[in-house]
């Protein structure tokens, strides 16, 4: 009986280092419990349109996915990212499920409207099907989930992987007890950006409105914070910003609930 | 309940045309039977490496998989047009799901051993999870599958596209009734390869030794209809080779058995 899921988030530093994101493939394949593997783009869609001859345009850490540019994310993000993942899975004895919004339409967005700024092919998740993601899980299958949704006309979107494990684990939490864990490569929310071993233990949403007033949290880990609260706002059992190491206990098991 | 599945190949010249593939696209997704489709690459792939700088070297129309080429493959095959077709499936109220055969362990496969000819990353295919694909069929979902499978360490392998159908046919007659429809720009295996309206309409092996004996049948196209016999031999119903605007009937349903 399914009753309990991880939804972990994956990205940054970690995806760009193959020796790093092995060892965290590794950890993450430990046990036999649900779980669903979000993972962002790192560097690489970056370093591809650079090989193309294709200029990166980023505002406020979101990038401007003109057509071209959706390509090399689809590539990228579905392609090399996702089944490279999805095959070293396997390779653990993992059952691994690779897929995008699109795929079995799990995920159905809207292109971002036009404001000041223009996305381009920028999608803001409208609805998750969580039906089909929970008859996935029910097959003892590991979801991979690459960060693109997809709109009633069929259009590929790019979606940021952090809101997407967010809205995944708010749609199963009516079904599930879900614990959901932001995995990078520092580790956790730093009083001192400058100092690794600040971490701030337990955020209330109280303290972070202080901390944000303050500074102390600021530029991208604001989205990320207020992914986390909205997850715990709409039914997540609890939410982890750690880094990717920590993902397993001192007694070697996956950090779950 | 599941009875009868069609399992097409698109390959050739129709994914590089985006307009030529909404169109099969849009025929391909008439009517509610159960259907798979297994896509080649086309010159995609080619274009990319090019892009990149890469040489592409191919040995009897099979391409040479080094490690550069192997990331090429999975961008192009499982990215780019996997999600491509996927998207637009959805798009036309077809719920499709793109897996490679890593995904969900659907095409264990085992790398080609080097013999004179080093193929590098190819893939021979030594196990059809069957009871998988079943699963995500009695789910109604429409597969897509790019030709790419995986080995037991993890590894990704490119795999030659009509062999997968073949193989994923075969694997599936023993459950279901199995039509497998070859898809492609010419109108099906011609008596003289310079006019398109020499289409041989029935092919007995019998027939095919003397057209192999006779230089008729040639090159690319020894492959092809090797693996519809190997089909034919193992259980599938029946085998077609046509041009991809022949996948609908004269009174606009899709060609099943």
């Amino acid at each position: 009986m399914l009753k309990k899921l991880t939804v972990v988030k994956i990205g940054g530093n970690i995806i760009d280092e193959p020796v790093a994101l092995a060892k965290f493939l590794h950890h993450f394949s430990i046990g036999a419990e649900p779980k669903i593997l979000v993972h962002g783009g790192g560097k690489l869609a970056t370093q591809m349109a650079e090989k193309l001859g294709l200029p990166t345009q980023m505002i406020d850490g979101r990038r401007i996915t003109d057509e071209p540019t959706l390509d090399i994310v689809t590539m990228v993000y579905a392609g090399l990212i996702n089944k490279k993942i999805v095959a070293q899975l396997q390779g653990l004895g993992c059952n691994a499920l690779g897929l995008t919004g699109a795929d079995a339409g799990i995920l159905l967005a809207k292109k971002r409207q036009k404001s000041d700024i223009d996305y381009g092919f920028a999608g803001d998740i409208e609805k998750v099907n969580a039906s089909q993601l929970l008859n996935f899980l029910r097959q003892n299958l590991i979801l991979v989930i690459a960060p693109l949704t997809f709109d009633e006309t069929g259009q590929l979107l790019n979606t940021n992987a952090d809101t997407m494990a967010s809205a995944i684990a708010i749609a199963l939490a009516s079904h599930l007890e879900i614990s959901l864990i932001y995995c990078f490569e520092k580790k956790g929310v730093l009083e001192n950006p400058e100092d690794d071993n600040s971490v701030i233990e337990e955020i209330s949403k109280e303290k972070y409105e202080v901390l944000k007033k303050e500074g102390v949290v600021s530029k991208g880990m604001i989205p990320k914070l207020d992914n986390a609260f909205a997850a715990l706002e709409n039914g997540v059992k609890n939410v982890r910003i750690i880094h990717a190491d920590n993902i397993v206990t001192k007694t070697g098991t996956l950090l779950i609930l």
